[in-house]
């Protein structure tokens, strides 16, 4: 029988990246999605895509709180935008920080997991192009594992682990992995904004268009030519790195 | 300025007594509750009471997940019943447990008190007498913490904690201290079941009456020689203890 895997989907590179690593690991997977009221929900969509091309199930779970915080959920406070990579890996947490928001959803995940009897949790969290949310770092998981370890009826027996494999990758080095597992990049949304094509500034936008450069491949989504032509101050997002 | 806590107030006896125990702490409380399906939803309007009489406010979270996997949420489980206090100690897990629920709880707890710049968080979490759930132990308290450390902004800098004043506490010693700060008993629900009085006969409701009896003191809400009378079984809840 197969190993059952409950992995994190956001619509993003990252996860669909952690997704297709797991299907070529021979993982069942079962994708978690959540509607958490965020600018971008059309990356809903692309979740529920890459889910497909993965032949995995997703869920999808609506969370609606009545605090913010963060400039992803508030549409009242403005997204950081043209900062190159250099200002963004530099300059401490952002307002697109959303409170604990990784935290809730391992937790969601680590309930799924014990309720379909999984075998492991996935998330593609990885700190170095992470903008500097805390809950992206090594030693952030390795706490939550144990949790997972002394909190849940499955961990505590060591039938359910939690894998971050691309904790210590660059974008550059997931986006080489992915290829290499068969990722669907043109199906992923990265753009914090919620438009018809990526904004190519948001934080977001620039990591991603840093790492396709680096790895050498062409992003199907941003055209680093096009986005130029568009971008008002005249800037590139590569201006700085 | 007060200090600012987050309470995990569930409309039972052991977290009414954790927010008065803070409130007589010079807390200024805020409370949150959670409607997930429980069977038992008329603990929300204890919650609501007890926050009210403490002064403090109370958001009411909605959490509904397509998985169940526990009686206290699948009415199509049959809850435990007419079991001693013994048994309750003795036989492990029970299928009350509900999966990761406070893990998911404390989780959204921390985003909250990332939201409103709160000092600390607590929950009225005990082992001896909680049926044997892994998420009310010490350990697995303690690695909550170190997730709040790791991966929260107020945590990660020393100005959140995560208290459990009750955790070593018996169920007699929770509710003489309950009664030294004030806390409202006859606010409180425990019993599993939805009804207009208290079963008696759940696991809840046969912790609760050992407590009361072994505090020396009346419980407001269940007299033990009603209960008496009224279980068709004719075993009272302390046989065996």
């Amino acid at each position: 029988m197969k190993r059952k895997a409950v992995v994190l989907l956001s619509g993003g590179l990252d996860s669909a990246v952690t997704l297709f690593w797991a299907v070529a690991r021979g993982y069942e997977c079962h994708c978690l999605t959540f509607d958490y009221g965020q600018r971008h929900n059309r990356e809903i969509e692309s979740a529920k895509r890459i889910a497909n091309a993965a032949k995995a199930g997703i869920e999808v779970v609506k969370l609606d709180f009545p605090w913010k915080g963060s400039s992803l959920t508030d549409r009242s406070i403005d997204l950081p935008s043209g900062r190159t990579a250099k200002d963004i890996q530099s300059g401490g947490i952002p307002s697109t920080y959303v409170p604990a928001r990784n935290t809730i959803f391992l937790s969601i995940a680590a309930s799924f997991a014990e309720a379909i009897c999984a075998d492991s949790i996935l998330i593609g969290a990885h700190f170095e192009d992470s903008s500097g949310y805390p809950d992206c770092r090594k030693s952030y998981l390795e706490a939550f594992r144990g949790v997972i370890e002394s909190g849940t009826i499955r961990g505590s027996s060591g039938r359910l682990l939690l894998e971050f494999p691309l904790i210590e990758k660059s974008k550059s080095e997931i986006i080489m992995l992915g290829r290499s597992v068969g990722a669907p990049f043109a199906l992923t949304w990265s753009c914090y904004k919620g438009g018809e094509l990526p904004c190519g500034s948001c934080d977001s936008c620039v990591l991603r268009l840093k790492g396709f450069r680096e790895a050498g491949m062409e992003d199907p989504l941003l055209n680093p030519e096009d986005l130029f032509a568009r971008n008002k101050r005249g800037q590139t997002p590569f201006e700085g790195v």
